[in-house]
């Protein structure tokens, strides 16, 4: 305990170093580590939740993380702190392909006011994604007040990111198919901004005419939370040809949702869905650690997989195994 | 159980009201009839899985009772005995909106090898998606060698039908904006086959048309679990044009599958899948049912609400409440 006071103290006068050891502790899977990490996250929990948090997402190639480096620069240039995180669960496997090299972020990783943090290696999905949030929570209390999660638009992760951030920027390539590849993965659903991007040179009017073209298609798509359309514009880091526009909207949206209490609302949303998601997850823990149920699950899964056993009758001796089974007890 | 035994030995003999009740058995929420109902579907299993299970999609308005009387008639004609369920959350408040007026398919409803069900009333759209998969076990013992699955394509439903089906087909009405309304919802992602229908009078070339462009767009989607694209038809349940073509085309991709194995790996794989998922909603079940978790839960959720208290301590807190809260010992 003597041990947290010192962290939590040094991550609060803003010690960088205590910051990522902070992250290191949340990010852990060992047990012990878990109480201390929620320990920790408790206590930074008043001093957060004042800042940005933004999630920007497009698949491998879209300029991702030279965006990034454009915008954090920007905001630094106007006194803002900026830590930038990453989920992509398939660091696990490659060893972290976003953010995994600093250099892509040369200028950005210089600076003092800027954090950079890869995503956590090892782990599912839901394990990145939990260790994340929490990040966000040190982030803030370490006293940025622009927490930028970047993520590879390639599957569910882009939908994690939304569970967490107040705006999302997608990053699209006018011409490459990826307004279809964004739509076709709901990740379109989830954009506050669309940016079309690498719009330098030749690619300009490519991207002007893409959107146009999208503007018709986001007529029929829901709107978000905050009750208006995607904004849509183009950019291109190469030049820095639309970066303080992107900066500009960005602000002003997020000002307009914190005045109508909408970022409070869902920011409450979301503590609640990942209440629910941590329990789902403890008791999915709990269950599979149960003894009497590991003994059994073998046998009810070939059971189930050939098709003599109906799942429902399955999950029903199983969970009675579990109620009765003795392990639970303490 | 020898009311069981008797049920059973009548849904077997093709007798369509014990059908009927078996059904109203699985459909039931009350924990005795749980018991019953787990026991009646095991003793079918082994009756059931040789006939082909058939998801049909599309949003209010596409023609869906219309077409499915026409496809159902044409099955029977055919030798086939054809079962017909429904999948519609939105039943419980509005009273079941689709299926729930039999006379929308009248010749099909009164041949004796049809047999048609509407949506169960009340419950939340994971106990309607599991009485459905039980009950296309019953079906299938009763004799239905094709069981179709209705859905309004309107949200989560066409996922659930996804997971109790061997191939689905997604009706849309061309130049109606449903191309991008299926796309959104990745409901296209599912689709085995895409059928623009009502194309009759000055609809066919929309629908032509239609089909052209919608065949450059599917390029981009991922291939379905079988290897293959899904196939485009155009057809009109009014004027009786592409009924058949349809038939032959879900007839030849289900023989091509059955050949390959596909249907039995994708069978096994939501087997699994349903597991799982019983399982976890059973231990929600027990967790909330668990009176020290209840006496804290309120307070809990308002202060992770509020921002007091980080999601993951919080459910840190009710786990071990629940763990040794008593409440679980027999």
């Amino acid at each position: 305990m003597h041990d947290l006071d010192a962290l939590f103290a040094a991550l609060r006068s803003g010690d960088r170093a205590a910051l990522g050891r902070a992250i290191t502790l949340v990010e852990s899977q060992r047990e012990s580590d878990r109480t201390m990490a929620n320990d920790l996250v408790s206590r930074c929990m008043p001093y957060s939740g004042a800042g940005l948090r933004l999630g920007i997402t497009g698949i491998p190639g879209a300029g991702k993380s030279t965006l990034i480096e454009a915008l954090g620069n920007a905001l630094i240039d106007r006194g803002h702190r900026v830590a930038v995180l990453a989920i992509d669960p398939s660091s696990a496997r490659t060893g972290g392909s976003i953010l995994g090299d600093k250099t892509r972020m040369e200028r950005l990783s210089q600076r003092t006011l800027a954090f950079i943090r890869p995503s956590p290696t090892g782990g599912h999905l839901g394990g990145v994604a939990h260790a994340t949030r929490e990040t966000i929570i040190l982030c803030e209390a370490a006293g940025y007040d622009h927490v930028i999660v970047e993520t590879v638009g390639a599957g569910q992760s882009e939908l994690e990111v939304d569970g967490m951030t107040d705006l999302n920027v997608l990053l699209l390539i006018a011409g490459a198919g990826d307004e279809l590849q964004g739509m076709k993965r709901g990740i379109m659903e989830s954009a506050d901004v669309i940016v079309f991007n690498k719009a330098d040179g030749d690619a300009k009017v490519r991207a002007e005419n893409a959107r146009r073209e999208l503007r018709g298609v986001l007529d029929l798509l829901p709107l978000r939370p905050s009750g208006r359309k995607a904004e849509l514009l183009v950019a291109s880091a190469q030049d820095g040809s639309g970066i303080d526009e992107l900066r500009s909207v960005i602000a002003q949206r997020y000002q307009e949702d914190r005045a109508s209490g909408s970022v409070a609302v869902r920011r409450a949303e979301q503590s609640l869905h990942w209440l629910d998601r941590a329990i789902d997850l403890g008791l999915r823990d709990l269950f599979q650690g149960n003894t009497v149920v590991q003994q059994r699950m073998a046998a009810v899964r070939d059971a189930v997989r050939n098709g003599s056993l109906s799942p429902f009758a399955a999950a029903e001796e199983l969970l009675v195994l579990f109620r009765t089974g003795g392990a639970l007890r303490p």
